[in-house]
């Protein structure tokens, strides 16, 4: 089986390429090929089956080079992140809308028509929200990449009404703990709270400590990804979205997992220092989900924060300071 | 005031067009210049305000020579109907979303953020559908064209959340009854089992009596297209798309109301004649709604079906057969 990961130098993205090398089959079948895209592979990845191609996804020569014509499987994971989309319009279309249809226009040409599993997320939700959102809550995203990721999902349940190809896209949570270092993500700081005190070092949270967040870990997702293009065409039917299951917790409650896991003078590591640009993109968001629709289709949320702390520190080797 | 409306050549559009330059106002500000563009103009327009462009949407150069940048209210009407769209899938994303966005693009270079009307339509839902419809009611098209429209929503919605502009979207019932010639769109039927027989002619009705559809007149639709552009931007909100009232009616009871209107000789004109293919897209269309949020704005639906014909018969000058 030959797979693409676009985003496949990203957090999620490699850790779903490790999942998958490790694995060594999808669907049921051997792993013959995995191509990674992305603009850079911060992280060290080699296996014979691997493929690693540094490019942009909004150019029309990468994308017939990535996406070969006997592709079975993508996960499209690439995107300019929510800060950066509403930053920079221009850019945050040509790379989550343009760089999407390229990649769905060159998947329509494969042999047969290849699953593709689509990262949407929650900020396809905004404006006046109830207090608890669910499967029905209709998306009105308040930022650009909110948008950008809605108008993709409609594109991916065209393309597969129309038997293009197989789609299949997941609302992710905000996803705590991220290794590595901040990004330009609206939601950088979940990660920041958690593992910059973890580090030693101190941290700024740049919202109040009542703010929820709609969480999942990056072990969850990386499952949902696989689950979600194992799931048989018909477990989707017409509705090709999906909203994954998730926890919610305030970053004062996150604050307070820190505290059990790693005591107390880790987490008064972070101070509070509201920043209004943040402020202003994060309140449009979701906090809480009703998520029947994912639990029935076999997708899981996490335990609670303490579990997602001791998640991390296990899987990314962290020597607690 | 210089006003823009694209589809101009169209059925609604031409007549829009009339009801602007006998008005001679917009906004309360005097019409200087009214723009149409379209492919071909069969309707005949004659007006010193009035410039005709014939021209593809879907081309740079047309887009900047019909939407100059000093241009305050554009009616977006330009689109490969329903029928159109899903026979030729690449013909509808050309048209009905590159050529929005690239309007969009230009009129995000004006002088001053116009306002913008862009047409939707209720083939923006689909899929299992409650028995009525109301404004919760996620979209979920099982169309190209209504895929198309809903993707044009969320782009208009975000091109005005930048302030690049400051968009409306009508989601339009099924307009009855149209004058002239039956067209692609899927829905052409429901005024051709009208038309046709008040002009002595006979039509086959390719969906059965029963078969449910949401109705507006090109009275009501001229009239609410005006509206939503005369509305201040607030009367919007973050929302920036309406469901439009309308009336439901089934193929039967409507030519019970030709009967009553022009005679059983002329309703007895029309023959059952299913046609799977209009019927398949048909069937995913919705019936009926309820519409608060529009009614609360301002907009009107008609009284019955037999004021619907009546107002056809006068507006077109229509010498019953």
């Amino acid at each position: 089986m030959n797979v693409l990961i676009t985003g496949g130098g990203g957090f999620i993205g490699s850790r779903l390429a490790r999942a998958l090398l490790a694995r060594g089959t999808l669907g049921g079948e051997p792993l013959d090929r995995l191509t990674l895209l992305d603009g850079a592979f911060p992280y060290e990845l080699k296996d014979p089956r691997l493929q690693i191609v540094k490019g942009d996804i909004a150019e029309r020569a990468t994308i017939e080079r990535v996406a070969t014509l006997d592709t079975q499987a993508v996960f499209h994971l690439a995107a300019v992140v929510s800060g950066g989309a509403e930053a920079d319009f221009d850019l945050g279309m040509r790379v989550n809308l343009d760089g999407t249809r390229l990649l769905l226009e060159r998947l329509r040409q494969c042999a047969r028509p290849p699953r593709l599993v689509f990262a949407s997320s929650v900020a396809a939700f905004g404006g006046e929200l109830p207090a608890v959102l669910d499967d029905s809550t209709t998306p009105l995203p308040q930022t650009s990449y909110g948008t950008q990721k809605v108008v993709a999902e409609y594109l991916v349940a065209d393309y597969s009404r129309k038997g293009f190809l197989d789609g299949r896209a997941l609302r992710l949570p905000t996803i705590v703990v991220r290794a590595g270092k901040p990004n330009a993500a609206a939601s950088s700081f979940a990660s920041s709270v958690i593992r910059e005190p973890l580090n030693g070092e101190v941290c700024d949270c740049p919202v109040a400590p009542d703010t929820g967040v709609w969480l999942l870990s990056p072990r969850r997702v990386v499952e949902a990804f696989i689950h979600a293009l194992e799931l048989p065409s018909p477990a989707w039917g017409v509705n090709r979205v999906v909203n994954l299951p998730g926890i919610t917790a305030t970053l004062e409650e996150m604050l307070g997992a820190l505290s059990k896991v790693a005591g107390a003078k880790v987490a008064q590591r972070v101070a509070w220092k509201p920043d209004a640009r943040i402020q202003a993109i994060v309140k449009t968001w979701p906090v809480s989900f009703r998520t029947p629709r994912a639990l029935q289709m076999g997708f899981h949320a996490d335990a609670d924060v303490e579990t997602i702390i001791r998640n991390y520190i296990a899987d990314e080797n962290v020597r607690v300071r």
